[in-house]
């Protein structure tokens, strides 16, 4: 169970905000992993050590903060933002470490909802120590969104991004399309490849834009897996994407030729059920399999309706520039909606200024960016 | 000429601050006229009198401010948001009025555009008054954007609305609409109604949604002219349009059969230069010709196209409801643009949320909501 108000320090959690912060320093890096920050203050409340989940096979938080503090851990406080592992993963199980450390007490933000991970809270309290739960909770299941989502549906979580005028159109009527956003915008969607494992196109976008996908821009970012969803393999062998600036993986239709991409990476998905191209879920499903949990799904307007209509978009993250077209392709097409009453409701969570555009971000309705448990689906 | 920087006491910034706010409340009920406010401040620069310009016809802001002081008003302060007339209209000139109070300094926010009504300020100083330009310009100008806009482009100010979902549609598939925005931003357009002098739609919106457009739920307010652009005259006698709770005009093209409109005010327009429909231009010049100032353009997206392929649009006002439809009618059609870089640019002036919606205020760039004179068109 949450707890909505633990008892806190003042310097716990200052100390618990500054874990979070450093938690998304890795987002982006850790999959399969979840990012985790974790501070250590000493026996008089003092931080002795901080570290973070860098990049998966690597330490744990815990591991390197406890590192960091010595033996100043010793009847310590461990600020962790998500509950410590039980498991012997390629790392050993933190709950153990924090026990041999002898710290006092342990703060987590948010319990971890894996079956093999968790336990750790329960290991702790047996050797003793005081475990609290729920500091800054939401603060650390916002950053943590992604690896949460995906371990509660069991599918990677799903940001759907999009850029377009203020009437709607992702490209004019001639298929003009660059670049609607302003520089600013455009950066910031390096950002959100950044923190994804995963960058989502249909074939589409790619025949239309031979986009490349791949950071730019942010030093030391991990590159995402570039993903075209391409049923019939109309991808050519001198697609940018094929570069070697970031891994490509092709999903095709389970019979579709592809002995012009001799050397690339192609999975074979059954097709829809019903409508268009490959399974989404089962896309999704194989992609789970690769060890990805943060999808950034870059449309077109055609597969950004099949992942509505399949109920497997997270969060919108809509720019619009202030611009008028009056003609030209919409956002988002074929999601399987014919009355108003059908409509997809979101929320609003945060409206920004990114340069001269509006970045909007929503989350389904009823639902929120980051499901608690009892609300799984 | 505008001075940037006028030597303005704090209780003079303060008094020219309330005036404008007292000006805003005429909004929508003093075409052809400005709105203006006034404050008279006493030798000791006390609050003396205020009043604002409450209709057409009625006294001038500065008639009911003098009232209002009295003899404070010798060697007294007058604080207006526009330039004192100088003309003898239904009401005498508020600058023999100013001078005969004996007032000693007079401050304007803004200059009259307006042939007619300018050399206010040139009275004012051939009568030995210390008269200064400028205080809060910018606040006065907003509030009288319809008017000054009006005066400066020889037609009225077009504000257009749409309420649309997130990705763009403003009805789903079926044709239904109702309703996209919540309660909250319906209740905001009536506002805007209230504030228009007039309301224009398109014969598909009329044909579609058979709308009422008379301004509901705000006490007191003044009721737009209903305006149905219906080249055809399909308009029917039945239409709710044609029911008393506001004025209603049909314009209908030149030779429009209107013989089932008997009784009901309508006007001949020329075709259209190029496209359908009838001449935009002539449309808004009858409008001018018939008091109106501030035009709020509610759709559809056809007429909104012929709108915006004139160069007729001065603001947009985009309520943007958080859901998804991914098919339906698109916010704007047929504006005549073809590739990106024609695209029509516009600089976002506010962002409000507006209970669930948001509400996107946005004016074309390279001008301003309130163009100066030296940019005039
Ligand atoms: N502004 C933006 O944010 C943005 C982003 C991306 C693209 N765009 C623009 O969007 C346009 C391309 O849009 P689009 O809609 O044609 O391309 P798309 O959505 O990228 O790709 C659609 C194609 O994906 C394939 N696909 C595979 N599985 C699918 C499934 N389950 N459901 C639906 N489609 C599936 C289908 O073709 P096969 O079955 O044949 O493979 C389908 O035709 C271009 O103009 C591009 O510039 C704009
Ligand atoms: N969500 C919103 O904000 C909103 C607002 C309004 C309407 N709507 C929806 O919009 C849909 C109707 O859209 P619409 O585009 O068909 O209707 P519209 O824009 O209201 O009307 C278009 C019609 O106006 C007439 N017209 C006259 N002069 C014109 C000119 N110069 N240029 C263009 N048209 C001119 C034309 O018909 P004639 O020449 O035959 O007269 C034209 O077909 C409905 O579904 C309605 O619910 C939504």
């Amino acid at each position: 169970m949450r707890q909505e108000d633990p008892v806190a320090t003042s310097a716990e959690t200052h100390a618990m905000r500054r874990a979070v912060a450093l938690s998304a320093r890795a987002l982006g890096a850790t999959a399969p992993n979840p990012v985790v920050g974790c501070v250590i203050l000493d026996a008089a409340g003092q931080v002795a050590g901080e570290g973070w989940h860098q990049r998966a096979g690597g330490p744990h938080a815990e591991v390197h903060a406890l590192l960091a503090a010595g033996e100043r851990a010793r009847g310590g406080t461990a600020l962790v933002t998500l509950e410590p592992c039980n498991h012997t993963g390629r790392t050993g199980p933190c709950a153990k470490a924090l026990i041999e450390a002898g710290v006092a007490r342990v703060v987590f933000a948010v319990a971890d909802p894996s079956p093999t991970a968790s336990g750790g809270a329960q290991t702790l309290r047996a050797a003793g120590i005081d475990v609290s739960e729920g500091l800054l909770a939401e603060e650390a299941e916002t950053v943590n969104a992604a690896w949460l989502t995906s371990v509660r549906k069991s599918r990677p979580f799903v940001r759907w991004k999009y850029a377009a005028t203020l009437d709607g159109r992702i490209a004019a009527a001639d298929g003009t399309s660059r670049w609607i956003t302003s520089p600013e915008a455009r950066a910031d969607v390096h950002r959100l490849r950044a923190e994804a494992d995963a960058v989502v196109v249909g074939s589409g976008t790619l025949t239309a834009d031979n986009p490349h996908l791949a950071v730019r821009g942010i030093d030391g970012a991990t590159q995402p897996l570039r993903v075209v969803v391409d049923t019939r393999a109309r991808t050519t062998a001198g697609a940018r994407v094929l570069d070697d600036a970031a891994p490509t993986l092709i999903a095709v239709g389970k019979d579709a030729d592809t002995s012009h991409l001799r050397g690339v990476d192609v999975v074979r998905l059954p097709y829809a059920p019903e409508g268009r191209g490959v399974d989404v879920r089962a896309l999704l499903a194989e992609l789970l399999a690769r060890g990805v949990r943060a999808v950034l799904l870059e449309g077109g307007p055609t597969l950004a309706g099949a992942f509505v209509a399949a109920g497997s978009v997270d969060i919108v993250t809509a720019y619009l520039a202030p611009t008028l077209l009056g003609a030209g392709p919409a956002v988002l097409e074929g999601a399987g909606i014919t009355t108003l009453t059908q409509a997809l409701r979101l929320d609003v969570t945060a409206v920004d200024r990114i340069g001269p555009d509006l970045r909007v971000s929503a989350v389904p309705a009823a639902a929120t960016a980051v499901p608690s448990t009892s609300q799984e689906s």
